[in-house]
């Protein structure tokens, strides 16, 4: 066998894919690069990887060694991209906290991931004080105090500026194995306690290397060297879609906002020169807003919109206004990215502009992606036919922390259930078209709600509509709207004038059409504010 | 400790980095692009999946298992795509053999790595015929016909397409430990046997995945989804620079244009719209020759060149005919790839284009790269300081297979040696300047002996020159010009004019002139015609 002679030699080096090596090539080509904190921070590549030695430093200081979980809670800065290297590289846990969570979540997740080192920016401190007696894990709080001239009321161990000036720059980073836990954090349903995912340093680092240039083509909305990067998700969310990993690994200047003020980001964008960022919808109108009162130019701002869909008015806004604006697709359980649009797909393929960039995209390299039927059997890559998106990736998170059966039911069958329905055409493209758990099943059909919101909501007659399915003996179940109107009482076929419509045109399945609606004074609501179908259901069965 | 909580969930899909993958995302995206083979086939990516099967059910029916080591001898065509992914697929591995060495070499490669299947081009039948007696190990020999009219006079155990076609598509592929070897082939030295590399499946799969993107911005030569691939480096070299593999993993059309002759190359280029290429220089030329011939718009081809320095001159005629072309870095044992030429290099950095863009370039994702002196400290950054490129990367050979001397040579200190000597520059910009054992040592200084030879050669009187190192005591050693005079017996003043000039220019250290100049009638060459500066440095010490 010739295996036999490959013998590694002794002193071979066996690169490990872990979250420091993302800094090598960046601090070879561009050490001098800048990194920006609103306007108050400019420092260098160089800088941040003295500050990321004298942070390790400080929290080994604070006890932290291999497998300590150290939580952040600070707005989107650079002292949370030193956190991102630092804590990993020391082969601590970060777990990045979602600071806009109820207090009391707040204080389950820090619990729940058994964080024993809290860095937190002074205007969380209030809700961290209040949480501190029940968090008997937490050995030491660093505090942020973000340039303010009085210290905050609360000293914990000490301000993070302070422990970093008084920590030796050089921390002997160590080697260890790539599937060491990395990061963590909570996502949130609608129902029941946070979940937590976590995910290895060889996770992020193949999510940072898929993620990097797929979409850097010349036709497409990109990121690639030369770019000014500034992330607009925040930065405790699945790693800001693991974007500050890439503008790192691609060696680009990075501007952090800090809390997300749209003026601030406007002038930002100006005096930086902004040119790539990614959000979500709201994100994108508040920032449309503000820069019609302060009259920022927009042009040539490329922007990926993920979160939720990218509807094709805010799309055309957004090139209206010289912006190049492109949809991507993930979520907290996958690290996030699994599909980034763009134009070109590689097949022929007659996608107009509009019709390319706003659904969720095309799958990027290394995701295995698959929309599947009840039987796990694909559905036709038609463009129609619907199914549940399942995955495999190598940058999935392997299990919800501590909760065996919800572990047990995302990786049904080996395959990651995102519980997202979709279609897909030949050329690969997703268009996610519901939840799951909302998709009416009628008639061997996948009817989206959505789909049907949609055409009953274009109604004058109608205010606000859901729509759910019910149990129904024959067909499974059966579509039933329910609407709250804007005038008078509308009938049945009122409501199903737009459904027969699209049933006629071919866009709908034929077992799309009502047999019933409600009329009610108002929705039923979650604690968030979101239409809870739960209730609805349980109201209508 | 948290990470008590992190139970993989036992259905978790645990994503192996094996070749298999790279198909993943084409096979949904681009499963219509078409593959190419000159103006004889045309199949699409689904094709090639199938092919693929099949290929992988031929060879298992002639004992190929995990561990065998399957030989190819072909030219670049869609069949080495095939053999790119069945082989390692299968667990075997690919020797992709130089069918350019001398017969004996070939025979001595097949041997040193245990080929037990060799599948031949019938253009290297009487080749392998001849060796045959000598290949103890090999049990069967596919014969590919090439669509010729006749059959081979050597039938071997089967045709390639015969043997397809017999064979079930469906091949049950499994998964397995991504660190198995997935291909071989072995490097030329000017001297001694030829040295086999080796690279896993894990390694191949990073080296793409780095490879694909970094140089994919607007501004610089790149590579992308849009564009249509033709490789132009044999593909039995180094895997064709990994660039078959990440065309596949972008999904883009690809262009095998067989045995290299120009006029084939030209027109493939202008039929099917060939957007990026790869090659050593002297192919460049040679499409430039057969271009000015035939008449082709070389307007847009995007071509990457390695294998030896690409000169000004080059470059500029590539952009006089409206090329975009660039360098790249990297030898056998890097898998290959280092470096990449491109122009923004996140630094201020004034480089004009053809600065920017003929040297080798600025390290890819994931290289750890260092210019040392010899005592392995890093030289100075700044652009003019020399010392040995040495590095780490995920991608480089763990070995020489069965050379533990070689081996732990090219290892030594943790760091794998180039035996290149370059400058970098302060944004990571890496200049190669000579090979390790033609530089020149002379009063702690190191003094590149094709520096020397360019100013010599630009003398009317000398048509040609070699400078080596000889021992010195004082100096440890002094340059010594060999000269082939044009006209004359030029003298040691007459030499030493422009050196003496680009002393005073400060472009050389001063310890470069010469103090002795031998005339010769004809410099001695080894078996593939390079200056043998072994022999040189023998017949001057």
């Amino acid at each position: 066998m010739p295996l036999r002679f490959a013998t590694r030699a002794s002193e071979a080096y066996d690169f490990p894919l872990t979250i420091g090596h993302l800094l090598d090539a960046a601090l070879t080509s561009a050490a001098d690069q800048e990194i920006v904190y609103r306007d108050r921070v400019r420092m260098t590549y160089r800088d941040l990887r003295v500050r990321i030695g004298r942070l390790a430093s400080a929290l080994a200081g604070l006890g932290v060694g291999q497998g300590t979980v150290v939580a952040m809670m600070d707005w989107d800065s650079h002292r949370y991209l030193e956190a991102y290297f630092a804590i990993p590289m020391m082969g601590a846990v970060l777990q990045t906290v979602n600071v806009r969570l109820p207090i009391a979540q707040i204080g389950y997740t820090l619990r729940h991931a058994e964080a024993e080192v809290v860095i937190c920016h002074r205007d969380f401190l209030p809700a961290l004080e209040a949480l501190l007696p029940t968090l008997e894990g937490v050995t030491a709080v660093v505090v942020i105090d973000d340039g303010a001239d009085e210290p905050a009321s609360f000293a914990g161990a000490g301000e993070y500026e302070a422990l970093l000036a008084a920590a030796d720059p050089v921390f002997p980073f160590v080697e260890f194995d790539e599937n060491a836990l990395a990061t963590t954090f909570y996502t949130t349903g609608t129902t029941g306690d946070p979940k937590g995912v976590c995910f290895s340093h060889r996770q992020i680092v193949l999510l940072a290397l898929a993620t990097k240039g797929p979409f850097g083509t010349t036709r497409d909305p990109g990121f690639g060297i030369g770019d000014v990067y500034m992330p607009l998700t925040p930065m405790f969310h699945v790693h800001a879609w693991c974007l500050p990993y890439v503008a790192t690994l691609l060696g680009v200047k990075q501007v952090y906002p800090g809390r997300y003020e749209a003026d601030m980001i406007c002038r930002l964008r100006t005096t930086e020169h902004v040119t790539y960022s990614h959000c979500v919808p709201t994100v994108l109108q508040m920032i449309f807003a503000a820069a019609d009162k302060a009259g920022t130019d927009l042009v040539g701002w490329t922007m990926t919109i993920g979160g939720s869909a990218l509807t094709h008015a805010l799309w055309e806004e957004g090139k209206r206004r010289g912006m190049s604006i492109g949809a991507g697709y993930g979520m907290s359980e996958t690290g996030p990215t699994l599909t980034m649009a763009r134009r070109n797909t590689g097949s022929a393929d007659a996608a107009s502009d509009v019709d390319a960039l706003t659904p969720a995209g095309i799958p990027i390299a290394l995701v295995s992606l698959r929309v599947v039927d009840e039987a796990m059997c694909d559905v036709s890559h038609d463009g129609v036919s619907r199914g549940e998106v399942v995955v495999r990736a190598p940058w999935l998170t392997p299990c919800y922390i501590g909760n065996a059966e919800a572990s047990r039911e995302l990786w049904r069958g080996g395959w990651m259930h995102t519980q997202d329905v979709a279609t897909i055409s030949s050329s690969g493209r997703v268009v996610i078209c519901d939840r799951l758990k909302d998709v009416i099943k009628t008639g061997g059909e996948w009817i989206p709600s959505l789909e049907l919101e949609d055409l009953i909501a274009s109604l004058p007659e109608v205010a606000e509509v859901a729509v759910v399915g019910v149990p129904d003996k024959r067909w499974g179940e059966r579509p039933v709207a329910v609407v709250v109107a804007a005038v008078g009482a509308p009938s049945l076929d009122t409501i199903n004038t737009p459904i027969t419509a699209a049933i006629e045109r071919g866009d709908l399945s034929r077992y799309a059409r009502l047999d019933r609606v409600e009329i009610v004074d108002a929705l039923p609501r979650t604690s968030v504010g979101k239409i809870d179908k739960k209730a609805l259901r349980f109201m209508l069965t």
